[in-house]
């Protein structure tokens, strides 16, 4: 029956790990096995609801619901493939027929709220440092009280103090009160004996009143809406502190894992752009309460929210169709930052709130890269600056004091751990660094959190695949090395050759993990898209500016970025060949950008200004693309004594 | 049994009509008989419904609803004193009881939509003229197409074939889309094969973008908030045509006739200020479709409104308590005019569509006071000009180019026919203009539409009292001359003495309409209201200028003005006593401001100055107003030679 087992296999999301099914085992028990700590508190008897699971493909192979399951889960749900876990297993009546046909694919969704185990989601980076110049300002005063000789309407009293406290509002007539807090004016002022707090948005706009002092009670929110992963960074508008950071994946992976998968899903159901819309918002929602409860703030006294994402995260976060972007010309709605209140997306903080989202640049090129662009200042470096976003949707930068150029490259999510054998996001028990000894070929490897290794994460991907460059395992061109392929390690079977990284015994699945000829072509097709991408700008900028330019600093941006090992990134050319100390791993940069935007208005007019400096190239419409790609997939490419000079190792590397 | 009738009177509002009680007669069938039209698809079957009254006071004496009442009307609304016209009467049993007690007063609301019979309300007057630069444009655009070599967003398409069309918006940098609309950009370009209309507002934001041409499709409403009346003009702002008018009596008078009992109910009850906000909202609504279905037009189409009314109606219709308008020292909670977005306001034309409402001055002079102020231009005046408007509540505005100053009156609703014993307001029937013979003291008299006479009006009634002093039946002082109390014109009863205009002969009612020596008092009040309010502001000018002033010119606006016979308005002693050539009917002033506002940006702009330069006087609370008010009760003045020097006629009146 082992050979069953090892014919089905179950892909969970959102943590891509793909596992074998296990006879006679339930969901629950499955993950159990995995070590991947989740939810429940009847212990699996099916009562206590906590192990909710989405069935996305697979729903025909498995037991039908049992009666404790349609007592917590409705006909709808259920319908939809909403099971318990713990109820949940292959229909063993079904084994033998799977036996004789096509292994069949399962595909099961853990929510958010099933799973334990806190992801290695990046919330920090490197912030260059910002003045403290925020949009939402606080001011207390003491408001002159009416009388027969002076009738002066309420807000014009208020005004008249305003001018007399403080000579940036010496031009009144500027000044507008949210129509939505003018009601409460006259039972502010009163309750207050006249002594108030006006809270002002862009020097220009009072929205809010409060009785007495409240300056200090002045916050805004930083949002990075990631395809995967949502970060939000809490932040004390009065003294530029970060009072809490809270982190979630995205909801709207149940829909698709991509973003093309999800503009299809919009494409094709009339409710789509809503759900999806609502998916995010309830999760933004929920970031605000966690990072609110953890501060112990009301989140009335969020005045502001500055929002970064793609350009399909961001239409959708608005609820503009993205449908256009996914389309030749690849067109989005809109490229300029925008300003939209609060209320206007039923956002969970105050109601007079301004939600500022940051320009986007064009095609996938969205506020994220703007982020980027913000806080890493590339726009002031003298040297030509190469920055890489690499998220499931790669973001390519290029340039300098003189010229900005972007694209974006479908890198695909073999980094986020998703389509490789036994690959899983960086979490607790994912390998995450590799070294191999090229004579034993024994590997040496280490894990997150030092648990027993369930998993390999993309920086130990890519650290294996180098080792096994190094150790002559892999020739340049991807295929396994013929001279070993009767090592011990080497493993020849239905599914073509395998490098073993790690013995059953040492896993915690007490199953083998390895690297499969597949998940080399899969890590090939990553690195070539970054590559290709880099060279594919940078010949375009050549002929535009009729010279020859060449990348002297690489800012590596994004989770996984700050994690790789960057002389292995270099080593199976995923960047170029430039000393490492000019190779700077700058964190999660677009979330940065959104904080640093937060803090400072001066830094939106910048990237306004910018966004119609950057130019956009669409990198997979170029003629030259194909080739560029092609030459790419080479360890570290086919070209590689012109363009990687420094790596000698390669010299004793077999091309082929 | 006569007696009885004559005790027992109904007042029926709004309309402002007092009869007698007609025993064994229902409310249908007295309002049929006092000939006023009104609404029943069953002649009184109690089937239809169509005759809902509203009782307000009395409603202990009446009998019990029929079951056919209980069929139509909920048991809630029964008990707010809801019933059918055609089954109410005066219970019989009680007629005894009545008999020995202090006569019942009986109020019964007729609701609007049971009145056939369309009320004078004025809606026209003098338009100075006034360039048309309205805040909305249209402006039709062929948008460049996306292409692959220039993926440039849909917005910013848009903006860049708007600043090559038109040098207005070479800074496109300034030009912000309503969000609401930004979701249906893409689909409007693609469907229209990018030929496109764009809404602006303001020259900045663009509030609505549709397919094709559409640029003569642009509309605004102008309306005037009165106490009692409301009035709305839907005007095309391509061409500046006024499109259609229409006017409603304000639900609002349900909750009380004059702005100090509306405050009252607002202070007294917790739901108040909701509901009359409700009530006028959804009168204001009515109209725009009445407006909108006259013209043909659909109300998506009206992209501004622009409002006047006093300070209180101002507050309630914005939503804002007005509690603090009604107590000393009076203040307003908003001077400055507001841009409240339509959606905000749950108003019924273009979701993306501004409401501007003028600026307020102070206390209860609101931005009706300033719509008279633009639209009569008494700012430009040379002359010293006294404008009144006159309403429930009336204003008064003195002036010229050198300076302004406005107090506002407690006028009463005399002159709108409450409280006057055969008083109406202007309606069908109602007695319009009135000579009476000094020496056979015989009357001739018009009446509205020439309809057999129901009572008398405003204009009627100052017509009536002024030739009822020159034909020596009143003295100065307003009291009946005692040479004629034996007149067969003469009465003389428990109701105190009454001159009779009309005899019952003539009337509708059979029922003689008479002038009480109580009618008498009622107009001495409103008449010295007016003239004592002016000296008081005359006076403070004086002091604070240190020279004399003496009115030059008068502006008689609001409804009733206009129809005034300004030789007999300043026989009572109303207005000043300066030549009747230098005195202008100016009609809807107010109304009128509002329209200008709305075809002229740069009108607002002015209202906004003015607001700050115009002096409020609040009149009740200076010393020498009881003296002076006292003084003004005389007809025409206790000072007559010094102030009224040209009413010879008065040398022959008695002053007692």
């Amino acid at each position: 029956m082992s050979g069953i087992n090892e014919k089905i296999v179950i892909d969970f999301e959102p943590i891509s790990r793909r596992v074998n099914f296990l006879e006679n085992k339930t969901i629950y028990e499955i993950l159990i096995k995995m070590a991947i700590s989740v939810r429940s508190l009847c212990g699996g008897l099916g009562t206590c609801g906590k192990c909710r699971i989405l069935v996305q493909k697979g729903q025909e192979y498995l037991n039908s619901p049992e009666a404790s399951e349609k007592k917590i889960i409705n006909t709808t749900d259920l319908k939809k493939g909403w099971r318990l876990a713990c109820k949940t297993k292959i229909n063993n009546d079904l084994i033998h027929i799977i036996e004789k046909k096509k292994s069949p694919q399962f595909r099961i969704l853990l929510p958010d709220e099933f799973i334990l185990e806190d992801f290695k989601i990046l919330t920090s980076g490197t912030n260059k440092g910002v003045e403290l110049n925020p949009a939402v300002k606080k001011l207390y005063l003491e408001v002159q009280k009416p009388s027969l000789d002076k009738p002066i309407p309420d807000v014009e009293r208020i005004l008249s103090s305003l001018t007399s406290l403080d000579n940036n509002f010496s031009e009144e007539k500027s000044i507008t009160f949210d129509f939505r807090i003018m009601k409460d004016i006259p039972h502010v002022l009163r309750e207050s004996n006249h002594k108030i707090t006006l809270t002002f948005w862009n020097n220009n706009t009072v929205i809010d009143i409060e009785p007495g002092n409240t300056v200090e009670e002045n916050y805004g929110i930083a949002f990075d809406i990631g395809t995967t992963t949502l970060v939000g960074y809490l932040i004390n508008l009065y003294n530029g502190k970060t009072y809490s950071v809270a982190s979630k994946l995205n909801s709207q992976t149940i829909y698709g894992e991509d973003l093309i998968t999800r503009i299809t899903y919009i494409k094709d159901n009339i409710k789509g752009l809503q759900e999806l819309n609502s998916a995010v918002l309830h999760d933004l929602n929920n970031i605000i309460s966690k990072t609110c409860s953890k501060a112990n703030i009301n989140p009335s006294h969020i005045y502001e929210a500055v929002m970064v994402g793609n350009s399909v995260m961001h239409h959708i976060f608005l609820g503009l169709d993205p449908i256009n972007i996914g389309l030749s010309p690849y067109i989005p709605i809109v490229k300029q930052g925008l300003n939209v209140k609060s209320r206007d997306l039923n956002f969970n903080i105050s109601n007079q709130a301004n939600v500022y989202i940051l320009p986007t640049v064009a095609g996938f090129v969205g506020a994220d890269t703007m982020g980027v662009i913000v806080s890493s200042r590339i726009e002031k470096e003298k040297d030509l600056t190469l920055a890489i976003d690499i998220g499931t949707n790669g973001e390519i930068i290029i340039g300098n004091q003189e010229f900005l150029a972007t694209g974006s490259c479908a890198a695909g999510s073999a980094l986020e751990g998703a389509h490789i054998t036994d690959g899983m996001r960086a979490a607790a028990g994912s390998i995450d660094t590799v070294k191999i000894d090229p004579d034993s070929l024994n590997v040496s490897y280490t894990t997150i959190k030092n648990k027993k290794p369930i998993g390999i994460c993309g920086s130990g991907l890519i650290d294996a695949i180098s080792e096994m460059l190094k150790s002559n395992i892999l020739t340049r061109s991807g295929n396994f090395n013929k001279n070993f392929l009767n090592h011990e390690k080497i493993n020849r079977n239905e599914n073509g050759i395998e490098f073993i990284l790690v013995k059953k015994e040492e896993t915690t699945l007490n199953k083998d993990i390895k690297i499969s000829q597949h998940d080399v072509r899969e890590l090939q097709m990553a690195k070539a898209a970054f590559y290709s991408g880099t060279r594919i700008i940078l010949k375009y900028l050549e002929r535009q500016l009729n010279r020859d330019l060449n990348i002297e600093q690489i800012f590596l941006a994004g989770a996984f970025g700050n994690y790789i090992n960057k002389e292995n990134a270099k080593f199976i050319g995923m960047i170029p060949d430039i000393s490492s100390k000019k190779i700077f791993q700058i964190g999660n940069a677009a979330g940065i950008g959104a904080q640093n935007c937060l803090l400072n208005i001066d830094l939106r007019r910048k990237a306004e200004e910018l966004k119609d400096k950057i130019q956009y190239i669409e990198i997979a419409t170029k003629k030259e693309f194909q080739r560029e790609y092609a030459e790419s997939m080479y360890f570290p490419h086919i070209k590689h004594l012109e363009f990687f000079p420094s790596l000698e190792e390669y010299k004793n590397i077999p091309k082929r």
